[in-house]
């Protein structure tokens, strides 16, 4: 872990993110020293992911209070950074947890709060998603037994970190199918669907991704950068490739992670997911969403009131032609098998239980 | 419809294609002159779309027996032409005609016999496509009026060519979503699943196309180029992007083409149709595949037989990654609310009366 690129590091008085519009061209690191700075790189998509942005975000509190630390001020910077991105709720929780830390405090101390508290939530990301690591190797355990099963091959041992998983000849491949980027790159460490992945391929278990496109951003490429990183075997299809690949059964598990989770557990993710969920569905595939607590909105009903964020026309690059360009889609419960938190993996109708 | 560009015509002893790899940046006819070139162009996608793969392919037999047209020549440019694609069934249908025609005559007579029945074979997709045109306004016709008594608008009177439809203040919008180029791009003209879109159009009803990109080959931005040509409001999406529109109730019909349908039904299309087809049915919005006969594969009894063509990765441009490239899927018959052929429209699972 120790080469890779960090997505967001503390330097000195200002953060370096990893620029995400540059990748996977070129890996750059990008200084951020102040809230325009902040607030441009999460508008622009330079951090992206529902978990790095409210991280970031976070920090930006900080950046923003390094002159002025007043009441006023501390507005002015949490209305800012809460304008750059409707629809990831993690923004929101985490603006809305800086303001109550911050404005606790006096003001000669709201700097040093503010980067104590930043950094909190950079650290709780980085546990909550290698707990959810853990709770989706267990899931992908119970899979690849299964498989096994039904290939014929004998009972394995648990998986263990750094293990050799089965020593079979011909082990079972889990074939997991993804959406977006939901790795570490979405994350300050570890990602959130990426993260059962990448403890199961820590666990030696045999596994395959395939990755879609995900027009029009394309971030599915970030996705094809990090596993490649990481070792992880996959293979990129365009998004319309989805439905043949789960209906050939080609796929085991589609797993996705999420921008905000209404309280009926309704999901909304980058555009595509939903039909990736029906596809999922029609096939008995299962289809579970990874995300930490903070992207579940307890004050949100259902998808039905999440807004849906309406993006740049020239996203697309089709010039100058009639387009519409909505970010996310919401994916009813009905059709999510199960939301993997740090909490575990719970029932998408059953999240009343992760009420803080 | 004189100052469009054509798709194909006759230019002596030659074939004029408008080059679909260049458009929509540019519109450049190409000149192909022999079977060598028309098999490329078909390769190629140069031309494209089922019903014009097969017209042109019927044109390249009649350039492949230019100079030596004897039974072992026939059965050479019959097999190259063959073997350009493999999914679309009218490239079959029209290659079989072909052979059978030009082998019950004499050898000396056979290019002109060639000549002939290529000519023959666009002349009739021209015929079935504007019949298809016909049989699919009623049905948009009768959505139209759906629509209307659902806003409380009065009854209208039937369409007629170049009437204006309504006349009402706030006439009812049918929006209509395709995937893919099934227009008069795809044919030799009047096109596919557009058919009906500009019989509509023409008639005065006021409508609105929602198109999708099409990746990896971003067919839609053929589709847009031509709606635009004909002055069809429309709007272009993210493929990922139909499941929420449909989930929003923002699309009163799916209508797409077909590169081959089996016999019971089930249908070959561009890749990411199967996930069109999903998403109507979740939402209970009809879904319609428009063809003309030809593109029935009576032979072939459901889509599990259907080869499905895989395209070079360099199609998805992300460089040296791993990648899967199924241009096609099938949507099962029972997802398909009817089939518009030249005949009329038919339940998708009774195509047998249609059997030639």
């Amino acid at each position: 872990m120790a080469t890779r690129w960090p997505t967001l590091i503390e330097e000195g008085d200002g953060l370096l993110i990893l620029d995400q519009t540059r990748l996977p061209r070129e890996a750059v690191m990008l200084r951020l020293a102040s809230l325009e700075d902040t607030a441009h790189a999460i508008r622009v998509m330079q951090v992206r992911g529902a978990p790095l942005i409210g991280a970031t975000a976070a920090y930006g509190v900080a950046l923003g209070l390094a002159g002025d630390a007043g009441d006023a001020r501390l507005q002015h910077v949490i209305e800012t950074l809460a304008a750059t991105r409707p629809t990831a709720v993690n923004l929101h929780w985490a603006l809305a947890r800086m303001r109550r830390v911050v404005q606790e405090s006096a003001p000669a101390t709201r700097r040093d709060v503010a980067w104590n508290e930043a950094r909190a939530i950079a650290t709780e990301d980085k546990a909550a998603n290698a707990a959810i690591g853990q709770h989706g190797l267990s899931l992908l355990a119970a899979i690849h037994a299964a498989l096994g099963k039904k290939m014929g091959l004998p009972p394995s041992p648990l998986p263990r970190q750094g293990g050799d998983y089965f020593g079979q000849a011909a082990p079972a491949i889990v074939n997991v199918m993804t959406h977006c980027n939901a790795g570490r790159l979405a994350t300050v460490e570890h990602g959130t669907a990426l993260a059962p992945v990448y403890a199961a391929h820590a666990a030696g278990m045999p596994l395959h991704v395939w990755v879609s496109e995900t027009r029009p951003r394309n971030q599915g490429l970030l996705t094809v950068w990090e596993l490649a990183e990481a070792g992880v075997p996959h293979t990129l299809i365009a998004d319309n490739a989805a439905g043949l690949l789960l209906m050939q059964g080609r796929v085991d598990l589609v797993v996705v992670g999420a921008d905000r989770i209404a309280a009926n557990g309704d999901t909304a993710n980058k555009v595509g997911t939903y039909l990736k969920a029906l596809a999922a569905r029609a096939h008995g595939v299962p289809f579970y969403v990874a995300a930490p607590l903070s992207t579940i909105d307890f004050a949100c009903p259902s998808g039905v009131q999440i807004p849906i964020e309406e993006r740049a026309a020239d996203e697309l690059g089709a010039g100058d032609v009639p387009v519409a360009n909505p970010a996310f889609d919401v994916t009813p419960a009905a059709l999510i098998s199960g939301i993997i938190s740090e909490c575990g993996i719970a029932a998408a109708d059953q999240l009343e239980h992760w009420r803080p």
